[in-house]
């Protein structure tokens, strides 16, 4: 069913998407104050179940691009979401019943409410990477092999490209990328539109509406004076991996993405230890002296130790008291298609999937 | 009038498209060779007047952008030249009664023909140039103001852009310039249309007969063993400004272009004395003994002091004996506007126009 979004859903969304984002995917501060902004001044955003689409109902799918740290800087609006939509549209001669995001983790999960206070859209609870992931091909759809093109990417000013051909998903995102770049490294897309019966089929669903829960859950222990984050994980179905003290941050950015590494030194029941996590946007994969214990696709999120509130990669610095969590990854992002796409190997470390709940693979 | 270019033309096309190509453009070897195959084949390719265009036909404006380099490794094709003309007339649903070059310098002056050869489209005897220059808005159509949208770039294989709206010819330049490198420094584009009118008045008219009238000069010339230099230079109003032989030549691919400078050793009546040439794919600016003595949009050409063959920037080498010649500028790139596009500031040299031929300007 088609429901209003609450006001305060707002905020739990906000507080779920940013855990959800595993250190990537931009906070979703400066998009979650634009909608805010949106409802004050009397708007409401309308939340579709996807069992809603019709098979044959054409899905606009929104993300904004590029670094996150240049998002802090530039901030979002409605207009530049939904200036890649109305492109779209144009190119294919058809328009779009609702919008979703490519990735609930992080601002992206706000970014088709924009596109939605912008054009009285409805937006579908569903996504199509269940948390956030730095390129276009680590999607759901990619994995399931459906097309990746036309592909729509706009800057702030008057700036657009379409993508109206490509031969194949990574290539298609190492030009995308570039422009992006160009573009400052901040970009909003329309990507390939979907079918109904492709959203229904292919996208990891009420994705949205288990964020709110989460942050629900976090808001929830915060007012009982409960631990957060062990509500998170309890919530989530996660472990805590480790507690400790940010003692150091290698980052660079490079490519159009944010990389390095985080080092952490224990505390309580982990004094002693160390844990150093890697992140390409994302985090990637964790070692805990010097062992290897969590890879992607598991989620590896950097929690907050005392407010449960998740930490991107950009915003990371000496001295945090945090707790490292793994929460359980899409079911199709384990298989053997899933993890070729989003494993290890495809983000430069030559291992093999270890998960902390019990699984591996390739 | 459309008329048959003859097999014959095409040879001297590449002798006369090489020389305008002011180092630049990159040789027409390769593309000449294509088009001679399919005369060879039995085909046959018309020239048309431009005045034989209607005001509201549609001309589809074509080139290869890169690295000249790169061109000689990648050969080019009939079908890699026709793909973004087809990928443009899907986009603007109309198809095209024409096809004509940006650049009647270099390689770009093949371009139309190969299209041609792919299509049957006859090729519009112009081009928005008169010679060879490095960036789309040296175009005499962005000198004039006219729309630099939408523009299309095609790698080899599957991959396409079309951009659709840019906020400027410089900004649009620069988003192509990173797609092009992306693709392998090597794309083929269909750039905005125009219509017959903004040809017939924009466009530098007849070019492709003027290159074909230098290229049956220099071979006139060497057939009566006079000088092929002499004579281009008397053909084209020229100045011949240099003899010497190439004692260095500094030469870095940078942000896809091909940046350098190229030192002469005087010989003959310019013994004892030293030029130097500075280029961006193409020569750009010319100093005898540390005096700048010639600047773009005068058409530097360095020629073999004994065949008369254009040298282009990717191929000089240590020991060539070569004859540095100036030929006069289009008249629309000395105006105000002209010069603030391919004047010397265009291409980072903080000085005014200096024309061997009399004039100069901001």
């Amino acid at each position: 069913m088609a429901r209003p979004i609450d006001a305060d859903e707002l905020d739990l969304l906000s507080i779920g998407a940013w855990i959800l984002g595993t250190g990537g995917g931009g906070s979703p501060h400066a998009s979650h104050l634009v909608a805010r902004q949106f409802y004050e001044d009397g708007g409401r955003i309308e939340l579709l179940d996807p069992d809603e689409l019709a098979d044959d109902d054409l899905v606009a799918v929104v993300s904004t691009m590029g670094a996150p740290l240049v998002f802090q800087e530039r901030m979002t609006d409605a207009a530049f979401a939904l200036k890649p939509v109305r492109i779209m549209e144009a190119y294919l001669g058809r328009r779009f019943r609702a919008v979703m995001t490519v990735e609930v983790g992080g601002c992206n999960a706000f970014q088709p409410l924009l596109v939605a206070a912008a054009s009285g859209l409805p937006v579908v609870d569903a996504d199509a990477m269940g948390r956030a992931y730095p390129e276009a091909q680590m999607q759901t759809f990619s994995i399931a092999g459906l097309q990746m093109v036309p592909h729509v990417v706009s800057d702030i000013r008057d700036n657009d490209v379409i993508i109206p051909t490509a031969s194949g998903w990574r290539e298609m995102e190492r030009v995308r990328r570039k422009v992006c770049t160009e573009y400052g490294s901040v970009a909003t897309t329309c990507q390939a539109p979907r079918s109904g019966a492709e959203v229904k089929r292919h996208a990891v669903l009420r994705s949205l509406s288990q964020a709110i829960a989460l942050g629900r859950e976090v808001r929830r222990a915060r007012a009982a004076h409960e631990d957060p984050v062990m509500a998170t994980v309890a919530a989530a179905d996660g472990q805590r991996l480790f507690t400790g003290k940010v003692m150091d941050v290698q980052r660079r950015t490079t490519e159009g993405f944010l990389r390095g590494s985080l080092t952490l030194a224990g505390q309580d029941a982990d004094a002693g230890a160390a844990f150093v996590i890697e992140f390409q946007n994302e985090f990637t994969i964790g070692r805990r002296d010097g062992t290897m214990i969590v890879t992607t696709p598991d989620l590896i999120c950097v929690l907050d130790s005392i407010s449960g509130e998740a930490i991107g990669t950009e915003s990371l610095r000496y001295g945090q008291r945090v707790t490292v969590i793994a929460l359980p990854s899409q079911p199709i992002h384990r298989t053997e298609e899933g993890l070729r796409h989003v494993g290890p190997r495809a983000f430069g470390h030559d291992i093999g999937f270890r998960s902390v709940f019990g699984e591996a693979g390739a």
